[in-house]
């Protein structure tokens, strides 16, 4: 009975800006071809310095209108609307946002949960994909493996509660898997049956993961699913979009 | 460096309405305590019956309309209109429902794929979390184990393409993970963060199972997720639901 383990990488320290993961991977996992490795945004906003202090924010009237309240809360929806690129819902204090990068999901992906420090917040990293396609190069440099690479978000979603979590960057795997024109097994053609395997590996990954345990980085291994997709591939267009 | 398995139960034969799904899994794998089985819903629809022959159904002007013609495409909306408990959007030939249950989804469940032979339609379980809790008794009684069963579908999302494994059924699990109250590594209070973890199970386990592979049966090991939640707790309440 052969079937996909989801390994987590212990003993990756608390991040700073600048760390150099891939070392900090390479020395406490041998990778195989194949792997898909999986890490938390949080890990790589951390490392790239996205970070702001709510010190410094002046919050807009929008942001106080929204918070109810000047103060720390005003401060947190600024930093919020200054990462959207547009608003889909508000519900005060949550306030459903689109990215920079296209996703939708609750204020813009900005966090204080797992911050550096009381004070702070934590942003999506500028280019997921981008930094996803550059470990999965420096792991092949450092191990001669080839794995691909998916960073994760928790993000909820609409009619279900809690939070699943979904692919927000993507290297050397397939994001959208479409089976279009494959038949199943008694001939009927599979029409319009696209999984999203990289977010079906996120949710995998978060399963050891965890939010407490502090173990920012997962390997998944015995898959196949090697490809070139990239976690800006999986929303919907605005135009086909249902539930802007 | 241990982690959680994701191990298909292979050589399950095609099913059909009335077999005993708890002998044909316990002749194939060695359950552990802790185990949580993953059951694919079209296996258990098919064992419950729960498939609808297109030749008789009689479509509705309403069916007619959304379909944008008479013949088997109306009887299929039809088909869906009888099994939804309310329509939430409308793109012909797309009709996004609430079921019976509380989960919204497309086609109210009802699908084509893999079904039993062309004209057929299958149509999701009556009581998915009382066959999961049914499933469940049965193999403790039969290998004095412990184990978790989750039933699943393939469920489109707004936002984002491609579809994504959920819970539609649950015994001996978590369903929501709610870590309320618990402190992250620095000491901030976890607010709202609820896990969906039941549908990360789903999740997980689909990416062995496939659509094309025919593996109904999926055994996750190595988590810790024993609880009493059940999938019909992880629909959104109407009132708090942003996107109906």
């Amino acid at each position: 009975m052969t079937g996909v383990s989801i390994l987590p990488v212990a003993g990756i320290p608390e991040l700073e800006e600048g760390d150099d993961l891939v070392t900090l991977i390479v020395e406490r996992v041998e990778l195989e071809d194949g792997d898909v490795v999986v890490i938390a945004q949080k890990a790589i906003s951390k490392i790239e310095g996205r970070i702001v202090h709510l010190d410094g924010i002046d919050p807009s009237p929008r942001a106080v209108e929204i918070a109810g309240e000047e103060g720390d809360a005003a401060r947190r929806i600024e930093v919020i609307l200054r990462e959207a690129k547009s608003i889909i819902r508000v519900r005060p204090p949550l306030v459903i946002c689109e990215t920079s990068h296209g996703f939708i999901c609750a204020s813009a992906g900005v966090d204080a949960s797992n911050a550096p420090e009381p004070g702070t917040l934590v942003l999506l990293p500028l280019d997921p994909d981008g930094t996803a396609a550059r470990l999965r190069d420096e792991l092949r440099e450092r191990t001669g493996r080839e794995v691909g690479v998916i960073v994760t978000d928790s993000f909820g979603r609409p009619w279900r509660q809690g939070t699943v979590d979904v692919a927000i960057g993507a290297a050397g795997v397939l994001a959208l898997q479409d089976l279009a024109g494959e038949r199943d097994p008694i001939g009927y053609e599979l029409q319009n049956t696209v999984i999203a395997v990289a977010d079906e590996i996120a949710s995998a990954a978060h399963l050891v993961s965890g939010k407490l345990a502090r173990v920012p980085v997962t390997i998944v291994r015995g898959l196949d699913v090697r490809g070139d997709g990239r976690a800006t591939d999986i929303p919907v267009p605005p135009e086909r979009d249902l539930f802007r």
